[in-house]
C-alpha cells in the first residue's frame, strides 16, 4: 500500500456534524484534505475517480451549508460520491470500495443514512429528491430534496420528466447542475451545446456582487411584461433561460471549485423563500490530480494506480474482451454492407461502438444517455431499410423496455440488440448486473434471443444478427474478456433456433446457454469421471428453442440440467414450458433449472458472484448428483462406476 | 346507422395524389367534409373522437403540402388518425375502426404505406422521424420524418431525448407540435404552463406578414451576442427560445384551424435549407362538433352516439369497474392513514385515482405522461416514510421497467404498483394488452406480484399492499367491470403467499390467478359432470407462490393445470420451476399452463380475444382433457364414471 496521505484536519472530521463545527477559512484545507484521501484510496482499490476529483469542493460545500442528513442528498449515478462517504462516517472502510464484503462504489441506502437514495443508473436524483421534498412538505416536515445532477445525465428523458413536475416541491428542491462538459464519453446533443454556450458566453458572477445578485432572484417572481424582457436579458448573461421555462430559478454558472462563492451561493439558496432552484455549477471532471486532468476519459473508472505517476496497473494480457470483438466484426460486416449502422447510448467505449465509428463514422451514434430514444430510432432506422444494431448494456436496455414492446416487437422491425454486460458483472454490483434480459425478452412475440458460448460464437452470431431481416433479435454477452478461442476468419449466419451438441454423453444432458458452457464442460469431465456420461448442449437459442434437439436430450437421458446466467423466467423457464406443452414431463424428467438466485448480489469478483449464485462446474456437478438421489440406488450405482 | 354526411368533394379524394389535385381555395370544404365524414364513422364505431377533429385542417395541410408517403408521417400515440386514415385510401373502412378484423384505432404499419411507424404508446414519433430522416440522409435519398406531437405527450423524457438528438436530421426533420392544451386530462407541469405562457403572451402570426418572417427566421443562424439579444428579443414575441435552445427553428404559434395560414408555413417549412423546425400549432380538440367542444373531456372516448344530439350509446348498468373499485378502496383507507398517496401517469380517471384524488386533493399527484419519473418519485416518497400507490397501466408501466427494477426492487422500497388493464383489453389492441408484467415483475427479487380474482378481492389486496411496508408489492386487475360480487364491508388483509381453494376435488386441480377464476370454475362444473373431480384454487400471489398449496396440489392430482391472463414466462413458469426445483416432475407430473399465445393479439371484444387465446372455460377443459390422454384408459374412464 501507498503511503497514506497526512490530513490532520480531515482526521478531525468523521461525520458532517463535525465539518460544521469549521470555520470557512478552513475548508480550503479540508478540501485539500479530502482530495488527497480520496486519490489514495482509489490508488489502493481502483475505481471511480475523476468524478469524485470534480466535486470535493462541492461535497464540502453541501455538508458545510445544508443540514444532512434531514436534508437529502442525493447523488445521480453515485459513482463521484467517494469523497462523500469519507465525510460520512465511512473513511475507515474508503479503501474496501468495489471489493467483496466492502463498500459499494455507489451510493447505498443499507450504508448509511446519508445514502437516502441509492444509485447507478443516471438521472434519477430529481425524481427521488422530489418525492423526499413533496413527502416532508405533506408532514410539515423540515428537510429538502438535494440532487447532483451531471450534465450528461441531464440528456435522459427521465431528468427532464422531473424538472417538468418540479414546481411541486416548492423551495423544498435544491438540483445543483454539476456540468463538467463530460460523463463517461463526451456527452451530445442540444442541452449539451446549450450548457456550453452558457458557459463560454457568461462570466462566472463575482463574489462581491454574487450573494446580492442571488437573493434579488430568489425574493421574487418577474411577471410583467417589461420585467419579462427584464429576465430574458439577464437570461443572456446568466444563461438559465431554458430551465427557468420550465420553472426552476437559476443561479449561476459558478465555479465549483471555488468555496468562496459555492457557500455563500448555496447559503442564499438553502435560505431563499421560493423555488425550486437550479444551481448551475462548473467544474473539471479529475480536477486537482494532474495524471487526471491529462488523461483523455479524466480517469473516470481506473485500475488501481501510483499515485505519484498515475500508472494504471495493467491488466495481464489476455484473450479480447467481448465488446470489442463485436465492435470490430461489426465494423468489419459494414465494410460490405452499407445498411449497417449502429447506435449507442452514451457508451460508445463500453459496447465497442467506438471501433465500429473509427470505420464507419457517419453510421455511429451516440445519442447520449437516452436509451428510450435509442430504440425507437433504431426502429426507424429499420422501419426505413437500414440495418440498425442497437449496442445497450442489458441492465440499461431495462430503460428502454417499452419501446422495445412497443415499437420494435409489436412492430415486428429487424432492430440488432448487442446486449452487453448480460450477467453478473463484479465489481459495479446488484445495480449493474444485466440478470433479467431473457426474461423480458422472450417473453415477448416475434422476438429472436441468442447467447454467444464465446467469442467465436458471438462473431457468427453478430453476422447472422446483421442478416436477420425478418424482426427483432437480441445476442447477449458478457462484460470482460472471451476464453481465447480462436477467431474464425469468416463469419458465419446461423441457423435461427438451432443449438448444437458440444459433447455426446448418454446419461445427463447439460443443456447451456451463454458463456457458462465452460463450467458444464468442466462438470461433464467429472461427472464422466463418476461414471456419468454427459452430453453437453449448446443452445444458442433462448428463443425460439431448438425444440427437436431438446425433445431429443430430454427423452433418451436420464437426468437434464438447463444453465443460463440469467434469472427465473428465462431459459429454464422455457425450456420447462415447452417439456410441459408437449407433455414431455407426463412420464417423469429430471430436469433441473440452474440460473441466478432470486436475490440481488452485492459486488465481488465474477468467478465469486457465480459461487455464490452456484453457476459454477461443481454446483451443476452437484445438481445432477441430487436429482439422481430421487432414485438412490442410481446415484449410488453411477458413483460407483 | 344514421344518414352518411353528403362529402361530394371528399368523395373524389381516395388518396393524397387526389388531394394534391385540388385548388387552395377547395381545402376548406374538404375540411368540413371530412370532418363530417370522421363524426358519421365515430358516431357508429365509437373511439377517439376529439383529438381528430382537433387535427382536421392540420391532417389535409400537411398531405397537400407534403410528399407523403415518402415523407415520413408519424402520428405521436395516433389516436388521432382517424382523418388521416379517411384520406390514405382506407375510407371504404373507416366504420370498422376498432372492431375484430377492422381498422386499427391507431396508425399501423400493416395497413398503409401511410403509415410508416405505428403508435398507441405516447411520445415515440420524434424518435421514429428522426430515425426515418437520417436513414434517408445517409442514402442520400430525398424524404423527410415528419413528427405530429401533442403538448401532453411532450411531457413524457423519450420526447425530450430524441429532440435533444434532433440536429442530426438537418432539416430532413419536421416535428409539428399540436397544442390544445388537453391530452387525456389537462396536461400538468413546467412545460404546459411554458407553453401557455407562450400562447397567451403572443399574438398568432398573421397571414400578411407570417411567410416572410418565417423565411427569414430558417435562412440563417444567428451567432453574434448582437444578434442573440435580438433572438431573445423575438423569442418572447414567438415564444419558441426553450425550444431553440435545443437546436429547433420554432416557428409559431400558428392557428391550426386556418389552412390559410397553415398551407403557407407548411410550405416554407418544406422548402427550407436548414433545421429541424419545429412548427407550433394550436389546435381545439374536438373542434367543430359542438358536443365535443361542450364537453369536459372534449370527446376523448366515446361511445357510439347520435350525430345530431352527441348522446352517447350508455352501456348497460354493470357492476363496478374495478378502476373505480381501486381508486374508492384507497380513498377510504386514506381517511384514516395519512401516509398514504396516489401518484398517476396523466391517467387520473382510468386509474381511479380521480376518486382518490377528490377525498384527498392534497395527496394525489399527476405527473402527466412521465412513468419514469412516477416510479422513482414514488420510491422518493417511499424511502421518506409515506405509502404510495403508484397507479398505472400494465403497458405503460413497461415504461418504467429500470425505474422498477433499479430505484424500487434493488432498494427494496415498499412502493405499491396498482396496474390496470392487465390482460386483454378489447379495441385497443396489442399496443395496449397488459400481457408481460407478470413475466417483468415476478423475475424481480424483493418483489410480491399478486391479482385478484374479483373485485371483491381486489379491495382486500388493496389494503395488504397498503400494510405491506417490507419492500414492493404490486396487484394487478383487467380493464372493465368487475364480476358482481358483493364488496367486503371491510378490507381484509392477506397474508403474503397464501392462496386459496376455492372448491375442493380430487382428479383435477386448476391453478388460477386472476380474473380466469370464473371460467375455471365453469369449466370444474363441466369436469365434474365428466366425472372428473376438480378442484379450483385461486393461488392471489404469483410470487411468492403458496408452496404448501401447490405442492399438495401438484401431488394428490392426477392432472394439474395453471392458468393466467399473461405471456409465458409468468405463473405458468414459476410454478414449473418450483415443481422442477422440488423434484415433483421426477415421478411424473400431468402439468400444463395455460396463458397468453406467443403472438400480439389484434383488437377484439375481449371475450373473443380470450377465445383466440383460447384462456376460456372449454379450453380449459380441453387442455385437461389431452393431457389425460396420455393415458388412454384413464381418459375414458373417467369420461365413463
Amino acid at each position: 500500500m501507498a503511503d497514506l496521505p497526512s490530513t490532520p484536519l480531515l482526521d478531525t472530521v468523521d461525520t458532517p456534524f463535525d465539518l460544521r463545527k469549521l470555520k470557512p477559512e478552513q475548508l480550503r484545507q479540508l478540501a485539500d484534505e479530502l482530495r488527497a484521501e480520496t486519490i489514495s484510496a482509489v490508488g489502493t482499490t481502483g475505481g471511480h475517480l475523476g468524478s469524485g476529483l470534480g466535486v470535493v469542493e462541492l461535497t464540502v460545500a453541501i455538508h458545510y451549508v445544508f443540514n444532512t442528513p434531514d436534508d437529502r442528498l442525493v447523488w445521480d449515478v453515485g459513482h463521484q460520491c467517494y469523497p462523500h462517504k469519507i465525510l460520512t462516517g465511512r473513511r475507515d472502510r474508503i479503501r474496501t470500495l468495489r471489493q467483496g464484503g466492502g463498500l459499494s462504489g455507489f451510493t447505498k441506502r443499507s450504508e448509511s443514512e446519508y445514502d437516502p437514495f441509492g444509485a447507478a443508473h443516471s438521472s434519477t436524483s430529481i425524481s427521488a429528491a422530489l418525492g423526499f421534498a413533496v413527502a416532508n412538505k405533506l408532514n410539515d416536515k423540515p428537510g429538502r430534496g438535494i440532487a447532483v445532477i451531471g450534465d450528461g445525465s441531464m440528456s435522459a428523458g427521465m431528468a427532464y420528466e422531473a424538472m417538468n413536475n418540479a414546481e411541486q416541491a416548492g423551495n423544498r428542491l435544491v438540483v445543483i447542475l454539476n456540468d463538467n462538459d463530460m460523463s463517461i464519453a463526451p456527452p451530445v446533443g442540444g442541452l449539451s451545446a446549450y450548457l456550453a454556450r452558457v458557459v463560454s458566453s457568461s462570466e462566472y458572477l463575482g463574489l462581491r456582487n454574487l450573494a446580492s445578485k442571488v437573493v434579488r432572484k430568489l425574493s421574487r417572481r418577474v411577471h410583467s411584461a417589461t420585467a419579462k424582457a427584464e429576465e430574458y436579458a439577464r437570461g443572456m448573461v446568466t444563461g438559465g433561460t431554458l430551465f427557468e421555462e420550465l420553472g426552476f430559478y437559476y443561479v449561476g454558472p459558478i465555479d465549483g471549485h471555488n468555496l468562496d462563492h459555492l457557500i455563500p451561493v448555496l447559503e442564499n439558496v438553502r435560505d431563499a423563500k421560493e423555488g425550486p432552484v437550479l444551481v448551475h455549477v462548473v467544474t473539471k471532471k479529475g480536477k486537482g490530480y494532474a495524471p487526471a486532468e491529462a488523461a483523455a476519459d479524466k480517469y473516470h473508472g481506473v485500475q488501481k494506480f501510483d499515485v505519484i505517476t498515475g500508472a494504471q496497473t495493467k491488466a495481464p494480457p489476455g484473450p479480447p474482451q467481448y465488446q470489442n470483438v463485436f465492435g470490430e466484426t461489426l465494423a468489419k460486416l459494414a465494410d460490405t454492407d452499407e445498411r449497417i449502422v449502429a447506435i449507442t447510448a452514451a457508451m460508445p467505449s463500453g459496447t465497442g461502438v467506438d471501433k465500429f465509428a473509427k470505420a464507419h463514422p457517419t453510421r455511429a451514434f451516440d445519442v447520449g444517455i437516452a436509451e428510450q430514444h435509442a430504440v425507437t430510432f433504431a426502429a426507424g432506422l429499420a422501419a426505413q431499410g437500414m440495418r440498425p444494431f442497437c449496442a445497450i448494456y442489458s441492465t440499461f436496455l431495462q430503460r428502454a423496455y417499452d419501446q422495445v414492446v412497443h415499437d420494435v416487437a409489436i412492430q415486428n422491425l429487424p432492430v440488432r440488440f448487442a446486449i452487453d454486460r448480460a450477467g453478473l458483472v463484479g465489481a459495479d454490483g446488484a445495480t449493474h448486473a444485466g440478470s433479467f434480459d431473457v426474461t423480458y425478452l422472450a417473453t415477448l412475440p416475434n422476438f429472436v434471443v441468442m447467447a454467444p458460448a464465446d467469442e467465436a460464437e458471438l462473431v457468427h452470431m453478430t453476422r447472422t444478427a446483421a442478416e436477420h431481416d425478418s424482426g427483432p433479435i437480441a445476442l447477449r454477452y458478457p462484460r470482460g474478456n472471451g476464453t481465447g478461442v480462436a477467431l474464425p476468419a469468416t463469419p458465419e449466419v446461423l441457423e435461427i433456433g438451432k443449438g448444437r451438441v458440444v459433447r455426446e454423453g448418454k446419461k445427463v444432458a447439460i443443456l447451456s446457454l451463454g458463456t457458462r458452457l465452460g463450467e458444464a464442460l468442466k462438470a461433464a469431465d467429472t461427472l464422466d469421471a463418476k461414471g456419468l456420461s454427459t452430453t453437453v448442449a449448446d443452445l444458442r437459442f433462448a428463443k425460439p428453442l431448438d425444440e427437436a434437439l431438446i425433445r431429443r436430450l430430454l427423452t433418451t437421458h436420464e437426468v437434464a440440467v438447463t444453465i443460463e446466467e440469467n434469472a427465473v423466467g428465462g431459459l429454464g423457464a422455457h425450456v420447462l414450458t415447452l417439456a410441459s406443452d408437449a407433455g414431455l414431463i407426463d412420464a417423469g424428467l429430471k430436469l433441473r433449472t440452474m440460473r441466478l438466485p432470486d436475490i440481488f448480489q452485492d459486488q465481488d469478483k465474477p468467478e465469486l458472484q457465480y459461487d455464490e449464485a452456484r453457476l459454477n462446474a461443481e454446483h451443476i456437478v452437484d445438481t445432477v448428483l441430487n436429482a439422481l438421489r430421487w432414485n438412490e440406488h442410481e446415484v449410488t450405482g453411477g458413483a460407483r462406476a
